[in-house]
């Protein structure tokens, strides 16, 4: 089982992305490339970091909205997304280079992420635009997203996340994060949540539905408070249950 | 003899760059790469252009500043230009990569091309970005500017330009573009001085002194009126004397 | 009846924004804010043009998308776009105040525009940052629209603007587009149209339904190489049909 | 004796400026205008924050820089700086206009502010910027500038800083901040300087000169951990020497 964070998610002189010590938790950072965060600088002190410690750089790519931090949803013609994702892996690949890494995964930012979940036309050009940059370059994303089915139906190498901390609905999708029951943040219970998703393939949903998830990655939250906690009791849990962690890139 | 011309200076709507025309006339093409001009899509379709054309691709790395145009001078530190140019390349890369083409050589742009002459820290971080990046990654710029001296030093394969309608100093440095006769516009001028430059490696100070020169690239200007007639006309004066025009890449 | 068009549509070395004759022909000028388009230079300049011509400004307040041209959906909170259309608002002010002019009449561009017809919480937005600004400062838009609506409850000076070469639909609303037939370009039919949209106030629909439209200002549209004849074309036909154009604002 | 810090430093996501508490203790707010950081949401904020508590508003003009913070350097011609200037006051304005608050008084950032000591021409174009927009609007700025010198001799208002926690050379002059004993951190002295700066008029320079400088307003330092106390400890140290705390604007 992998387990992904986000990492680089500074901005010049503004620093975000929480606690370092995150990056010794996971086997997967997700590395901003400039369009939502992420300036050249704090690009190659992450991927410097991330190599240090043998983890995967994913490119994390998102909308070009500093000012929304990627979360604002974007209206984009094919040919323009198609253009931004080969901009951003091509400027994420050339920072990483010079310090000995290299991009060894995609993985979609906040409401890029969000859109490619139903948005066929984004989800075609961002599969096109990773496949014309590197047919052979793990996408990471939501099961049963039109990125991950377009991407699998193109050949395209995937790989399928789960999120310990969401509540899901019994269709297998998260509870908005405008709902205030979103989020859980009784430890015992994320981390029991943890080791049945990795051992199982499975995660309760609000209503008891038993869903099968059988991920890939793990996320784990980053920047809030506790979060460097939780990411390490899910750790723990893990490898007392017998999940050996690894990269899945 | 090569002949450089800048292509794909536009942004979102906003149009720059001249006739595409030029393009048929050149050997290299100086690509800009978004932090002071170029959109993905401009570059991707000028990548796609230039290639089509067996033209080579130029990195024309600039300062991130789109309202500027790149023309301002800007003072940075020593790590955040050394990131700014491998994110640039890098990005241009990944654009180019998506067309069959690649990143054939790098060139600066206006006020970094500037400050590259004689500051030698900016030099040193662009010369290393470089050089991390690919070390045989080949740099076209001024003759003994702080860029091609360090780059040489370290190394690094170098190529020089000359400007066929631009005045010289006896120095052999360039009259500064604020004075009025920096620029000449006597086309049969132009060409005889771009014949003499690229068969016999000199070229007359505006106090008569002959300086030598001995380029492997002369720059063509794009984007006036009388841009297109002038550079087709440099290239039959060129051709009719006898000179190869090919690629220094 | 008001005549408006766009101006000041550049952004640094970029230019945009048709022929500046296109401002002997209208009555208002909508000035971009930096957001979308419009460096403050540019500003400034159109604030001279338009104040030396006794032309009323326009706020041609947008989405910050330089790179899309304000012409991509994105998707904002209230808190957001407020701030943004303040801001905006503020900025074209202090600018138009240095050369004696000021903000005479607000009008959203693009997707903004798109979004202000149907989306209650962006218009909203839009109408309270107008109001916290300056309660008597006019809206431009279109009729029927969420913007129009919301500022009429609100007891904000509204006006309403048409399209003499948009195609319309029976209930009123516009062709989009992406449809072929979006825009007409038989001269002597649109200024037709503007003289029956002015002197009966009404359009005749695709199907041909004849729609009631009072509008207070008609839009000339720029850019485009016949704008300015058409645009001559239509002012001429106005007073030859004894409509006087003065600016609403 | 004025007590000025920074506020407002926040751009989007990303938050900068330190502790709100810093607000309860200064008597002027020096708000980011969006140009080097502070995003209209931001602005909104603190422009409501700063009102409430009868603390006046700074214009805290800056170069077009958010990936540098406006601590970089920046050649910029007359225009475009004037441009500049008139843009980021009324985009303030307008904004604080809306929560019952106005630019009080305007103070140049970082690169901006050292470039305002020699750059002539470009203390010319601001000076000529906040002439235009309001010839009453006082300029906050270091004594013996270019800036105060050109505002003074244009007959516009200026007020001057010091720094207690400076080190000054005997010119008057600061000590740059890249030398290591550039910043004071021993509270009790920086206390004591700020006293004597307050009701003497004068400063201990590195080599014992005794400098006179006759502060309208003392800067404090935000963003720091340390920043807090010590600008709560500078504050009482003024008030029980007697020194009346009161915005000169």
């Amino acid at each position: 089982m992998d387990l992904n964070a986000d990492l680089g998610q500074s901005f010049g002189s503004w620093t975000a992305g929480g606690d370092p010590a995150m990056l010794q938790l996971v086997t997967s950072a997700n590395v901003a490339c400039g369009f939502h965060a992420g300036d050249p600088v704090t690009m190659l002190d992450s991927c410097r970091a991330v190599y240090e410690l043998d983890v995967t750089v994913g490119a994390h790519i998102g909308y070009r909205d500093l000012a929304g931090y990627g979360r604002r949803p974007l209206g984009m013609s094919f040919d323009e997304l198609f253009g931004d994702v080969l901009y951003q892996l091509g400027a994420l690949d050339g920072v990483a280079h010079a310090v000995g890494a290299s991009v060894d995964y995609v993985k979609p930012h906040a409401a890029l992420y969000d859109a490619l979940v139903h948005d066929g036309e984004q989800a075609s050009a961002v599969v096109a635009a990773v496949n014309a940059y590197d047919p052979g370059l793990p996408i990471l994303g939501f099961p049963g997203s039109e990125l991950i089915n377009q991407a699998k139906e193109a050949g395209h190498p995937v790989f399928i996340e789960a999120f310990a901390d969401r509540a899901y609905l019994a269709d297998g999708s998260l509870v908005t994060l405008t709902d205030e029951n979103a989020v859980l943040d009784d430890i015992d219970l994320v981390v029991e949540r943890a080791v049945r998703l990795a051992t199982q393939g499975e995660v309760v949903a609000v209503d008891g539905t038993v869903v099968a998830v059988r991920p890939d990655s793990l996320r784990l939250q980053g920047g809030s408070p506790g979060a460097l906690e939780m990411a390490a009791r899910v750790r723990e849990g893990l490898e007392a249950a017998g999940v050996e962690l690894a990269a899945f890139a």
